[in-house]
């Protein structure tokens, strides 16, 4: 039951509807009478020690509505990792405030985050029910259909290739884009969602569930380039070697880690100028172009799915609900059931914290450099209505006079 | 007096309106009894050499309505500059197809090559009416008010930044962006009409219009970073030191150039990477990120201003009625009357020609890295209707019990 002060807090990489979700736990919980207050953490767990919270109860329903349609995490964020000492210093905190249930809108990094933080609250005897709202452009949480945040990012990565291929149509020539996914490939594949024409962009997508071969890539990018003369690249970040070598720190001087370990991949647009020199010294193609999409992505203001909005509302509504009836800890799922509709289930917080899905091999084309009818069925959906299409000229060609 | 064949073509960079102006001459053209035929040139002036015609008498108007809302030059364009040599062969293929009226889209590159083609007729003794319709994001026209495609990229500009701006406040740190512009930074400006609170990004700008000082930087982004707890540059991709030399060209190896003789600046992330290797080096500050908004900048699907969109098309529809009823060649330039609303003349290809506008003083801040309010009401207009606002939280903070 639904009781006492809850608190909410959101963590990891910012997204496009992440504030959906905060909303949702706000208007849903200040619903129940035996809910006192909602604050809010500052910064995700860091909030939360330095006792940075706001009272989500004194905001009007009208500013908490303009909030949800705002990108990234207006309570602000932290790659924090929270630590048996660093969860002793939460318990401090939360126990002087009387907070009774946590919501953690995050990713993985964060369910994991909220894992630990359940574990010693049990083992500290301290009575806090931990809901995780799953939240990450880079759709790669377990169990899940797919997570909020991705469908908004995948209509800017699937808007952003529909126009850049009718400028390389313009221009000609090859043109690389780094997308975000550090180990999971969805983001990189949505590239092929804005493709109409049999000849349209990108014609190759490289993903980190594949080995990068550098030879390999140049003789797929000259082939088709030969072919059409042009060639639109979409590559993950997190593309690697046999080995697993990010190809991105093989060029970078200073490798930077986060918290949770990982190299940083994103800020920077070495690896596509890596790729288009390599392009440029070995194929001897001139016009070769390359742009890292960056913080974009996840932020831009006024590009979101309608689907995504509605979803990551409704996670956090759900949480609500399943905190008060289920009794238990547990993380919001999303289930995919019919086509295309959604429902929502309480699962273990293990099953989903720290882990990481990748895109399945039906998603993959056997080259290794496409994605596949079933990835396309499946991530269409989740754009949502008005997702706008390009068009080319019908005209027919008029007959040549002088040769 | 309009008659026989006309002829219309795309140059340089694309815009995300650059159709809507191939659609209204197509449009009002049609509606001319004396007009036989309208034609398209693929890739600009090389597809009049190459003879590489459609007959745009064949389109449906229901696909002309949604080429027109397509960014990117749907005909195709170039970067050739016709000499005259390259003039003649032109003179060679349109007599042969009976053209008597050429409509040439694009920049001042493009409007140059367009008077030194109309230059060359006028010797050649050849009758042929040229009419150039303006574009480019640049907006560095003389003459006009603004140029068609500027309003669509600002808005993306805008709109990117105010995500960012979110993006920063939720996981701090420093973020440059580098933006599109050579010599005019009316676009990297545009980063500031997304401002909404004091503290709002971007807190530093950087236009090619003044000399940029390494040391003046990177001062400028600790002070800032010291106050806020965060930063958010925009960079013109054209900034330079005191002798000229643009900065980007410091690092690049090899630097490439166009046929109009122009260094090539974007699709590259260097600049990016070397400003924001340096505020890590040299300021200590340890989260800073650099992006290069590159080619989404110009052919974003689905990020456009209405009124950019209207008046691309009316500047298309201008430039016909002019060829038929002012009986001489020229530019056809937008011109502000009142607030908001424009009107739109026949220019002497001259006066625009080649040539390049920059920003004046008064919308630079004497700081020299930041726009001026005189900036913000010129440029607000222009977005058109729809632009979204970023809201954040308002409630008050909780009391602190344990400090």
């Amino acid at each position: 039951m639904l009781q006492g002060k809850i608190l909410v807090a959101q963590g990891g990489g910012p997204t496009a509807v992440i504030n959906q979700s905060v909303v949702g736990i706000v208007l849903e919980a200040r619903k129940f009478a035996g809910v006192e207050a909602v604050y809010g953490a500052l910064h995700g767990v860091s909030g939360i020690v330095n006792e940075d919270f706001i009272d989500l109860g004194q905001e009007t329903q009208s500013n908490l509505e303009l909030v949800g349609a705002t990108p990234c995490s207006g309570l602000g964020s932290t790659r924090d990792k929270p630590d048996e000492v660093y969860c002793h210093e939460i318990f401090k905190v939360l126990q002087a405030h009387e907070i009774s249930t946590f919501f953690y809108i995050g990713g993985n990094d964060s369910s994991d985050a909220l894992r630990i933080l359940a574990d010693e609250a049990k083992a500290a005897d301290y009575a806090l029910r931990c809901i995780h709202i799953p939240k990450t452009i880079d759709n790669d949480l377990m169990v899940n259909d797919h997570t909020p945040g991705f469908p908004s990012a995948a209509k800017f990565v699937a808007s952003a290739f529909a126009g850049v291929n009718q400028d390389n149509r313009a221009l000609q020539g090859v043109y690389v884009a780094v997308v975000m996914g550090r180990h999971a490939g969805f983001l990189t594949a949505a590239s092929a969602l804005g493709r109409r024409y049999p000849d349209d962009g990108p014609h190759l997508i490289y993903l980190p569930e594949r080995e990068f071969d550098m030879d390999r890539f140049l003789s797929e990018v000259k082939e088709t380039n030969d072919k059409y003369g042009r060639c639109i690249v979409a590559v993950s970040e997190g593309i690697h070697d046999s080995s697993g070598t990010p190809i991105v720190t093989k060029l970078a001087a200073n490798v930077e880690h986060d918290a949770h370990g990982n190299v940083q991949l994103s800020g920077t647009g070495a690896l596509a100028d890596l790729l288009t020199d390599q392009i440029k010294e070995k194929t001897g193609i001139k016009r070769v172009r390359g742009d890292t999409f960056g913080y974009l992505q996840r932020s831009f203001l006024g590009c979101v799915s309608d689907i995504d909005q509605r979803e990551a509302r409704e996670v956090g509504e759900k949480g609500v609900q399943f905190a008060h009836a289920a009794g238990r800890d547990g993380t919001v799922t999303i289930h995919r059931v019919g086509n295309y509709a959604t429902e929502y289930q309480l699962t273990q917080l293990e099953e989903v914290a720290g882990k990481t899905k990748v895109m399945s091999d039906d998603m993959i084309a056997p080259s290794g450099s496409d994605v596949t009818a079933t990835f396309i069925d499946y991530a269409k959906p989740l754009l949502g209505s008005g997702m706008p299409e390009a068009s080319r000229f019908q005209a027919p060609r008029v007959d040549k006079i002088l040769v």
